[in-house]
């Protein structure tokens, strides 16, 4: 019996976005869905959801990967994918920003993209190599407009996404010789949240498929590279809706 | 009866690349295939080769447009996705490049992506929008590593590869809006072509999936892009080897 | 007695602009001036300023370098700079493009200064190298946003000025070894000029330096530019001004 | 009697670098210089050193600022220019980087740099503008190749300097308006400093000036920034040596 691959999540916010959507569509393509979250009540409501689904799924708060193991025990699992999509998105202007708001920035942009990296690839490593995809696994990161531009407002989060894409960058080069791929998705628009929704008072947001991303696009996206040929990785893409002005 | 889908796809090479593998993988699909090219004997080859697999293909010569329409005229026929994937690669010292090499790399790279971009777009405009991809049609480059750096042999091969980025990005901004979908293609390495084969003496070229393109792998991103969902469109994405060096 | 340094300077427009301010700062530092435009009349008009301020100036229609060469004869000056500033500004939407306009975009923005490097560094290969800067001679370009990135009407404006930087990175890379330096200004505004004064009713451009770049600022980078020692050259850079949002 | 200006400097090193050419440099055109670092005693011996060639020098170690303004008080002193140098240049496998090397390049390259810039341009916005170049103040970062790009050693260091490339880009976008200019120089090579030399065998280095940059060269490129005329400025610019391969 092959071992079953697993798919490690961390940033869930409130269930409805990138987090929960990619947690449901590797659900149906046969992992096991560890999510990894700081703030437990929606953590445990997508947990819930996933397993009334049938999905084998379990939720971790942050520290992560012990217990992900623990749950998720070698030979049975497999870590094949991780995806880190953890934000700590604070727009303000420069002088709004609180020596709080930098140093959660830096926790959650830098910090937790480091030990994330390093935590996902040291179980990569243990792997064989899939022979279709070529990987031993798979390392994503969601990034932002901000990820290549810094703007009027975005001094800590573009510092952030600026960080990550570097590290993202290095480490697709240093280990890809490995055969563990690392990629990086730009979301270039807003995503259709429950936070979205509730934030901005416009019905055509749940409607007009073309004016925002839905976290379903995402997380198609996300498997596709998942499973791209060991002969065709890609490092980036963007993604945006059709209508986007950018 | 709904119309069959088209696409046209310009540079064909000797069929055993980017262009060919792509018409082998929209065929699959249901597409009927387009060929266009400015040599004839490859062009039937594959034609050939096509018609022989059951598919609905048929080979132009440059200039092609009115004649695709003939072949496949509206309405049993819809132009759904186009490629540009013709190329002249000029990879030489600066001073070694000729006036012919240049005009030759301008009117391959910058004249032909130009005029073929405004048929492939005008016949999109006619069509309806596909609902889930939201797209009345998609325009692909297949780009270079030049098309972002310039390096010390490239210089008008870069320019042209420039020339084409600028050109995707702009049309992507603007066709957008009319559901339109414009995408580009970074390709960093070396594809697996009978003529790559046949210049390096490697045969682990041939064996090591790892170290080189397959063209396979390039088309199965086009159709992904093709395929994507109106609310997470792709401009552009890198294609490489799992142990590629960049 | 040395020989007496020669700045050619191509694209003059109405002579009120970039490559006029250009001509006078260098005129002031002790070079002769070859202008090179397609135009006779403001070329003569800034031709006679010039020499009216003591310059040592000369125009030419193109083609150039031949009669540059007579005009400024070995050993007595030796063409140490050169600029490509000329320009076809075609900004509609693409189907409001023209096919002329398409060539003459292609001309002046690829094909003309493909000519002009290769005319400028064969001139700067007989040069011996300047001491403090490390020069035989400098290329310089002048570039825009839309050398960066491509927008909803700039399509072969886009195209054009993305080959002029691919090709000048080139051209920094493989000839920095021959102590050819090859610099790139991005532009980013309005420049003040009398055609931006005629066509826009807006008498702040003139006594609001924040708000529009001065033609005689470019200059005095391009200066600097020219002069930067031999250890630290500046293949690319950005200039706008203090309040411009981008 | 107007005020004395003041660059403030963060990141000396041994003083044979950048730093220390920075403070030379400024100090010949009429500013005061105040040296900020973690060391002392570098730091102690290049103050000396400036204060015998008449230099106004003070040196600090961190935190610096409320210090700084009491040994350059106002109104007989104005903090006009100020330069983020310092760097934890940790270049390493991503699996031999430690807690404590990542600890201490995000404190160093963003939480520092972070710092810096509101300590700053809280200090510029005090100022009047400076007529001729409009500005209250310029605040300048050092970045390097892996602001741009990461590579297979530069993890974090990669992460950290594409962190300071963002936020300075945000920086110049929020405070161009009030007349505060944020520049990001890339330095692509390496600089000759005492380090270089018993680093690497090569003497060479010492007497090449084209395979190495000197910190010189890139001092009189701050300056010449610092001086920018309003209506032309640049956020970013690449210094390389003329024989530099990139």
């Amino acid at each position: 019996m092959s071992a079953k691959p697993v798919v490690i999540i961390a940033g869930i916010g409130v269930g409805g976005g990138t987090g929960g959507a990619t947690a449901r569509a590797f659900s149906k393509e046969g992992y096991s869905i560890a999510l990894i979250a700081r703030g437990s009540d929606s953590l445990k409501a997508l947990e819930d959801e996933l397993r009334a689904s049938g999905a084998d799924a379990a939720s971790f708060l942050i520290p992560p990967f012990e217990a992900v193991r623990t749950r998720f025990p070698s030979p049975e699992y497999i870590v094949r994918a991780a995806l880190y999509n953890a934000v700590d998105r604070v727009w303000k202007p420069f002088f709004e920003v609180t020596d709080e708001d930098m140093a959660g920035a830096l926790q959650t942009q830098i910090e937790g993209a480091w030990y994330f990296s390093r935590e996902a690839i040291s179980e990569f490593k243990k792997n064989d190599i899939e022979p279709i995809s070529g990987k031993r696994g798979i390392l994503m990161f969601t990034g932002a407009t901000a990820s290549l531009r810094g703007n009027t407002s975005t001094s800590i989060f573009s510092a952030g996404k600026h960080a990550q894409r570097g590290l993202s960058q290095s480490l697709a080069k240093e280990f890809g010789k490995d055969n563990i791929h690392v990629a990086h998705v730009i979301i270039d628009g807003a995503i259709l949240t429950p936070f979205l929704l509730s934030s901005r008072n416009d019905p055509t947001l749940q409607t007009n498929e073309d004016i925002r991303l839905s976290p379903q696009g995402i997380a198609s996206t996300l498997l596709f590279l998942t499973k791209q040929h060991r002969s065709t990785w890609t490092w980036e893409l963007d993604l945006r809706p059709a209508h986007e002005k950018w």
